[in-house]
């Protein structure tokens, strides 16, 4: 039996997956416990998983539980690209940024960043690296990939993704949603899932569980059937599946059977947004981003933001502003929130 | 809440990764719960597990949480490799058969397969592919890499690893070792894992937790520091990173720390042997290979082979001899292997 | 004007690409230069070529010149291929044992090599590998690549093709030709092109010009163009595409438009018969494969290899067995052979 | 024997590979020709041009001939590159617009894209994507790569070489260039090639001999040896080694034994200015970058250009702005020069 090695109060606005366990999802995994069930998805825990996707996503979704959101998304990425196929992306983009070149290393692919303000892209920054087909000498712009909420913390109306999705399959593309938060995204939007995936023509989705109250575990969801080729070989060569998924399958059912899902990301985006009315009083802080989700961005002193990091973990966004991101997650709580502005504004003053 | 949606009583011999968690690594998931620890490995459990693996590995060896076992054959082998580099390997190895070209396709690594009888390799057969170093027209043979146990549940003596170690070394080879099953393998051997692994000369490890009673996660143990070449990298572009490590950390200390690791395999590796012997007095059935960890191989009759899968699932290993495998689990018990032979033998004269 | 550092009296057996240029190849070089064309392939020598390559392969055909014979291969096969592919090929096929790993490296294919006698495959070597098609833990056998004629000097009649072909055709998989001596095999079956590749069931063909009298040149050549996809982009990505392609396609016109390339593989083909004959005579050599093509293989004592090499250079094939291979060239003569013969005699009885 | 397709007189200035072989290099073909070297580059040709490589860029410099610039600088990163690092060059830079995503698709790098004027990096636009070591989740900046002259005409000084080196040395980075028109900068600098390439620093360089009046070839020279690992290898195995190399060798050795390289570049360096100097007098055509080597961009109205294009060849450079560009080569002529002049100020007035 091992021991706690570590204290459950320490607690920090450094990212939602600084968090554990949601307790159901903890009891799902006891559920699916004990005896045998046939691995790699072959049991009937995945089995109701493509029921209670296809609910909140259509009748053609098709749902390949992954480990974890790099996973998902180039796994994804790869089912939608041809070898010489390019994915236009914002810069800010995780898959640009943050998965040291898992797209390139696994995949091959060549991503064509467009800078952006919010990290949102729109048609007009799509058409910046949206031609040159037919030319030999161009990777192939094939795939749009958006975020959603993104990586600053905006969401995309349902409108704005339907006018990405329109724009890029006019022009012969597919379009890719990373959802790592994407339960944040509907909360804010109070939309169902498919209202801005599905409904608005989003072909492929990285639907991530991860931050919102799992272990472990993401989803490439295929929600146009056409945009996808060998998503099953392709997560196996990409080192993405489970043996034993039915644990995976089981903590997602844990969220989407019934309305957890919505509770953790409802929570955690009234976490953020109470932290921004509070943070946003002390005079001397600068909220720097629209707070959508559950991230907040400011800009504070360097010195007060050193201070404040040793009682509670966060990061700088921007070394050369100073900016810095704050984010909440389905525990934090609103004494922690509120232990963390005054925290904030004590050092503002100290 | 979800609702359990299988039948625990359902048993059966195809897979050690159709069982499900130990209750004792279950709890360990719990005790690392709640509270907010730093992602992606920097937690008091992946720490306190780099001490537990020394213990058993020796002071220099370093581990490497990871996803599943292809992502830590495929990222171990990449930290030994030039891009140029090919890797001997035994024909049937996992890396060869299992892994739907991940080596290739991740890595972009040349296996060079050998043929042999029992799944081990020796230095003669090492040879047989262990040649044309210089010569730029040939993949450079870089990685020698074992299984143990093997995929045909045989088990190397620490001596053939040695005499493999030393052939490979002496030729300017590294030594990899597929441990997905590696505690069956201590527990055959009466060994403590180090003596033939570390002080045998393996260089890198793939060492198993799923198959022994984890609900999900391997290691990569790094034995020989100059072996391995930005581990932390090519884990996270090989997309093996998991952002909550200490949960798959806290169910390898739940394995380490005490001797859970060898209980599981002690009894998975009785069970087979139980197995054989309650099989092997049935007439006609013939087992065919030596039961020294936790497999039985065995020719049936098809139709008998047929009908009994119908009571317990099982795989046929080789459709042209129609030779079958029975894997025994952590949780097969001893009711489990009788009523399998019982049933067998009613089969057989039915 | 740099002055010639070689002399040109020195001859070998080493390879067919120890030979330099055909006269009439270097002729047209001349005749392409001068003046300004478009670069990578929109000139009027390549459109002329791709009607010839229509003459000789049929109306279907396209061509695809390319640098060199991995090159040809690696593009071919991955227009071929699935991300989760596997090429079925004879153990000692040139892609499997002399290409560096270029197919796993460039392309991150699987190989799966069957080992043969004479380096030929049938349908029934083919289904050594040929299963496990919809098991995501195998890579998909997608391709069978046969070489014609072989890398042991052995060629496939027309019928031994069109079985191969129909045997992979019915199995859902498609045939690429590596034809890096296709020449020689088609003087050696005195049959047209076409008679062995389109008419017989080939998809992708690689079409060897440099061991047939070409400066440097390769061909890909699609014979069912619903085999391959995207060549044009994988030759550019796959780093084979020629900006002054003119010159490549001169040189293929040159062999092409008359018989040059037949006379060039006529020739080397008499000259490895002649050779054999010679050599067949002088006790204590043992010719060891049929001498279908341009390559002699035999047993000769090692210390005789080592001396005759001071006068000729050829190749170990075979270290364990010491046996040797001799290649004939276009510009091999009667008299180059039958010093050899001499020599080779003078040495065995040295 | 082949007739000529194409018409001499047709000229353009579309690309400096639109021209054909220098008269010296088909000589130098001639010269190489008849009997029989080694192939793979253990040729005499190839031997001297080690020497001759040497003289030019220092006693440390080892010289690996390929076929294609795209080859020559993805087997140059490679070289200089771990598994997971990342490029940082200008956006316009070759590697990132023209190659098809070969960096990416053969290599896995990542490429860090820098936004710039004219083409040209400098430690501030460095350190836009120099950092972040040691941190997982971003490829890692290895390598700075910049193209001289530039995709834009422009061209570096020795000094501004020197303090890209300088820069990405102290961060523990390694400088490549791609150096397509190097010779062109040579001639534009009035310099020897060692003094912007070595004695600048320079880790590896890509050598450009296609587009300076070669038939086809390109080479990659090591200039420091730490900086390079397996490039004999990596040519291999991504397809870049020709088997007849003293062809590929010889013709370099026309260039660089005598001053052909400085008079090919010095010409076409002095037609781009001419061309410069003549439309720039014509009302309503505006140069829009610094005519410092063979190249001339310019605004022009678009119909003007659609009718110019009629008669010789070029194209627009950016569809949005409307700017073409006018490359020279080595055989453009004064009266080449002068008709376009013409025409151009005949159809700004038509």
């Amino acid at each position: 039996m091992i021991s706690r090695l570590h204290d459950p109060a320490e607690r920090g606005f450094a990212s939602d997956n600084y968090a554990g366990v949601h307790p159901e999802v903890l009891t799902a995994l006891t559920v699916a416990n004990e005896g045998h069930q046939t691995a790699y998805g072959d049991d009937v825990y995945t089995a109701r998983l493509r029921e209670v996707i296809r609910r909140h996503f259509g009748e053609q979704a098709e749902v390949y539980p992954v480990f974890n959101g790099t996973g998902a998304n180039v796994v994804g990425l790869q089912a939608m690209a041809d070898r010489w196929s390019a994915v236009i992306c914002a810069a800010q983009a995780h898959i640009n940024t943050d998965e040291c070149g898992a797209p390139e290393h696994v995949a091959g692919l060549k991503l064509l960043p467009v800078p952006t303000e919010d990290a949102k892209l729109t048609p007009e920054l799509i058409d910046r690296e949206a031609w040159g087909w037919g030319d030999e000498h161009r990777a192939q712009p094939r795939i749009v990939s958006i975020t959603q909420s993104t990586e600053l913390g905006t969401v995309y109306t349902a409108e704005e993704v339907a006018a990405v999705c329109a724009h890029a399959h006019d022009r012969g593309m597919l379009v890719h949603m990373d959802g790592a938060r994407l339960a944040n995204a509907a909360a804010a939007l109070g939309l169902p899932l498919r209202a801005f995936t599905t409904d608005a023509g989003v072909d492929v989705l990285s639907f991530g569980g991860t931050k919102n109250g799992l272990l472990l575990g993401e989803a490439i969801v295929v929600l146009n059937p056409r945009a996808a080729h060998g998503p099953v070989f392709l997560r196996k060569s990409s080192m993405q599946l489970a043996s034993k998924m039915r644990f995976v399958s089981a903590q997602f059912l844990a969220l989407l059977e019934g309305d957890l899902w919505l509770r953790n990301a409802s929570h955690s985006n009234a976490m953020a947004r109470r932290l921004a009315e509070a943070v946003g009083k002390v005079p001397g802080v600068r909220i720097t981003r629209p707070v959508e989700a559950n991230a907040v961005f400011a800009v504070i002193p360097r010195d007060v933001a050193d201070r404040l990091r040793k009682r509670f973990r966060f990061y700088t966004w921007d070394e050369h502003t100073g900016e810095v991101r704050w984010m909440c997650s389905f525990d934090t709580t609103e004494e922690d929130v509120d232990a963390f502005a005054a925290a904030l504004a004590e050092e503002m003053t100290g």
